[in-house]
């Protein structure tokens, strides 16, 4: 569909008041990361995102989207916080209606695109090395990750977004795993500890760390060490999948 | 407004396709108690809940319907999913044109009780006690509590919508306090234990709950003892409110 066809006939695709946006991470050099999109015609950056098909619950769009963006299928998204601002998606200095008539569709004042929107937001974690060419949209022109700790100027509500999304990230370290599709398939007990280190932002006791860790059950030793190291290398481990993805569903018990 | 009007000019006042509705938890005899609303003309019961107006935002939303429904103002409501089923407000053999002729209202296809809603789910932990005279809707015809477990026939999709608020108040305990609101002013530890083992489902143990609790900050030790009691009668505690908020904002800290 190109930006004609959607302006005038999106709305029998998609439905008017209802988006979705996914703020997608990645982790690499110690650093978290999460992948933006860079607008055309606008001076800003916001998450992937789209309105939701009229055929299609949020999931699917939300997986839709990411496959769209990243070529990635069957990641695990979160849904993690709808967000309902009545302005929400009001550009300032944006006319709606000199925007149609450069692309010869009328906008008046019923237009669907002139709508209220609540957004359902997700979060993905996503192995950072297997995005290689994320995509750019109808609407934008560039799709890259971007340091979480040195984000561009952001359009919409999408730094409210993006700033729950890390919240919301840092209380599931309390009651889900964490580490799959982020860390390589063996790691370390320190690369582990990094990880959630970085997801966190303070450091970690090392021998309560380990214990905590290895008490989830989620951990597997594989019984090797990295190759090239002297005897005293530390252990690799990887993840026990059937009970972090069990964790992941149930949460892990209180104690 | 009465049925007639709403069903007729809702869509002025309403987005025609978003909804919040309230999971509006008490504590009751060691019972968890769920508010629920009986239907007029469907045979079931549903949450609390209605269509977003136009000028407010879904946390609003929600603060009026539970205002509307138990007269109690500034409780801590808390989003926890958004849903989205296709046909989740479908009901099975009802007929929305012959309803229409019922109010002497015409409901085409193209009316806006018949567009696809979504619904923002919140819920809320409320002092039963204080909840005497909970008031149904246009729709309804009874507002009361019910059993947790024993829950009476309920419409749409709203039996997964209670079953996820359950969930989530569990995994909850994990990383935010409760018991405000569901507790007397002062408790003893036992009765605090009571809270966390009826929302959690399964026995918890003494010594660790104790110490858990103890250092999470969150309680203050009132230096007194239940009245009536002998000297070895338990501690009354309360809750430290500051840092109480203060975690339910911010999450406690991972250790």
């Amino acid at each position: 569909m190109n930006i004609e066809e959607f302006v005038r006939d999106g709305h029998l695709t998609y439905m008017p008041s209802v988006a979705v946006d996914c703020a997608i991470f990645g982790f690499h050099d110690n650093t978290l990361k999460i992948l933006l999109l860079k607008w055309k015609n606008l001076k800003g950056w916001s998450l992937p995102g789209g309105y939701m098909k009229r055929t299609e619950e949020a999931d699917e769009a939300a997986g839709r989207l990411l496959r769209e963006r990243t070529g990635l299928e069957k990641i695990f998204l979160q849904q993690y916080h709808t967000f309902t601002g009545i302005d929400r998606t009001k550009i300032p200095g944006m006319d709606m209606q000199e925007f149609g008539h450069s692309i010869g569709v009328e906008i008046g004042p019923e237009h669907w695109l002139r709508q209220r929107v609540v957004c359902v937001g997700y979060y993905a974690l996503v192995e950072y090395s297997r995005v290689r060419n994320p995509q750019a949209d109808t609407f934008t022109e560039v799709c890259e990750w971007c340091n979480i700790d040195e984000l561009p100027h952001l359009l919409f509500d999408h730094k409210e977004m993006i700033e729950m999304a890390v919240k919301t990230l840092r209380l599931q370290l309390n009651f889900q795993p964490v580490g799959l599709n982020l860390l390589p398939h063996k790691f370390t007990m320190s690369e582990l500890q990094k990880l959630y280190e970085t997801l966190l932002g303070y450091p970690l006791d090392r021998g309560n760390f380990r214990k905590k860790m290895l008490g989830t059950g989620i951990l597997r030793k594989t019984g090797e060490r990295p190759t090239g190291k002297a005897h005293k290398a530390p252990h690799l481990y990887s993840f026990n999948k059937q009970e972090y993805v069990r964790s992941l569903k149930s949460g892990m018990r209180f104690s």
